[in-house]
């Protein structure tokens, strides 16, 4: 029988998928017919992106399940009107973009990069940055692309602290979790990186308190979440000193308005939600793998923890 | 018997290595008398740095080595009043802040992210980067530090080549030589980084014809030496849209002069001299092993080819 796959996205991202998930899910053998406009009472899954519109799941009376194409799941995991199993995106394309994105932001901030690229005067000051083993790292959330980028940054032999909620273990990384980890993390890493999910417990974890634990001058790296930080926190510690940079790739409303202050911080570089995003070719593998696990009455991949939030 | 060891290299060169070589110097059981001043017909061995003063080595009548702090010995090798042999120096910290610093701006070129740090206006434009897997590097030479810097690009992704003189193996790298090699790497290479010795082969390596063969919008990064390209022919093909954005460590004067147009230009990124530097603790230990070698009768390590320039 011909399964009633919904496709829920933005138009571009259908222009991208349609191709790779149609075959992917040839590929897993499944008949499906994908589409962006099925009847609400036909569709068997759903493939969901939170800025595709549909954010109301009644209608969906027969559906198996919601299959997201983002890592992030806050916008949909507390909706009421979901009542059928929840899969958030893990995928290897968009872990491999993340962590180019860290890696490089990172060594920018390493390397001191921005006074040579941002130099209006010719001055000669050859001060050669430390290496990277005397460099600390601190990684909040050791998840798949905190995990990730932590093993890169160690690869790259930049001195690595991690943290999560519950105990991790990676190789190569000083491993730290619960509340006095996150004290401690915070209080010896030169540079930080934010790749927690959001959920109430992590909301503002960035907050007064926690930035003034922070070494002074230190650097802020956030392509988690924007609303893992406090917005004027922050401001008044980059305004006092106590953070030298930070370098946001997210926040609490995207596109960023324009009236807001970070576009203009000498001491904030805006990145526009490029940190990394899902590719079609290899989250189609994901999406397929999962409709064939549901089908055969196997376990799916990724299920959303809905009381955890993530 | 005491060894007289003249320390001959900029006063904070001293101050960085006098404690680290003579302790490198006892662990390799040397008995060493270090200083910055030694009559010259009392010299034993010279560590040397070309920007120390010290270019007539006539004096030093019973000197068995002139012991090089830099990996570069294009301004000693051909020195006539040198008539002893000459190492150069092959230090792992200058390796590892040379991987640092090519990773990082390799990155940075490959994500884009002047345009980001640059940013004047409020534009929320997201253009998320391709994967490094997609972007192709060239390493334009294979020795120590061209050879590390391609390992470590390889290992974040990129689709690296490389190239030298004479033909090499390097796992995981693309590996081509001689002339032919060199217009091939050159016409596929998005990014081309330069970490050749500076010989009368090498010199203005890239010219007005090789610029040519990059694809169009290509990106130079050279923390090699200055004079292995032709700057003329790089402005011009900078203002003329061939070659997007150069940056460079080093130069054909350095300081590079106030009034050079590299300062100014709007596709160029100067950084001073900074890309690596001999690192005094690694360093002294490689300079101490080679006295011992010589002492006994040992061959040197790194022993430069006069008549290769490397």
């Amino acid at each position: 029988m011909t399964l009633n796959v919904l496709f829920s996205a933005p138009p571009q991202r259908w222009d991208a998928f349609r191709a790779p998930l149609n075959q992917a899910l040839q590929e897993a053998g499944i008949e499906a017919d994908l589409r962006t406009d099925h009847p609400p009472e036909k569709v068997d899954y759903i493939v969901h992106a939170p800025n595709g519109g549909l954010s109301d799941f009644t209608p969906f009376t027969r559906a198996k399940a919601v299959l997201s194409l983002w890592a992030g799941v806050e916008d949909i995991v507390a909706n009421p009107t979901l009542k059928i199993p929840l899969t958030r995106m893990v995928d290897s394309g968009l872990a491999e973009g993340m962590v180019e994105w860290v890696s490089g932001h990172v060594l920018r901030h390493h390397l001191g990069m921005d006074a040579h690229i941002c130099r209006k005067d010719a001055r000669w000051d050859p001060v050669v940055p430390p290496l990277a083993r005397h460099r600390r790292v601190g990684m909040l959330g050791l998840g798949e692309l905190g995990t990730a980028c932590a093993r890169a940054l160690a690869g790259l032999n930049f001195n690595v602290s991690g943290w999560s909620r519950r105990p991790r273990q990676v190789e190569g990384i000083t491993c730290l979790h619960g509340k006095a980890g996150l004290e401690e993390i915070l209080s010896h890493s030169e540079i930080i990186v934010l790749l927690l999910p959001l959920t109430p417990a992590t909301e503002n974890l960035l907050d007064e308190r926690r930035l003034a634990l922070l070494p002074r001058g230190g650097v802020i790296i956030n392509p988690g979440r924007g609303a893992l930080i406090d917005d004027k926190a922050l401001l008044a510690a980059l305004d006092s000193g106590q953070v030298a940079h930070a370098t946001l790739d997210v926040f609490r409303t995207e596109p960023l308005p324009p009236e807001h202050p970070f576009w203009t911080h000498p001491q904030v570089t805006v990145t526009p939600h490029i940190a990394s995003e899902t590719r079609a070719e290899t989250a189609s593998r994901v999406v397929a793998e999962n409709i064939r696990r549901a089908e055969a009455g196997e376990p799916l991949l990724f299920l959303v923890d809905r009381a955890a939030g993530y």
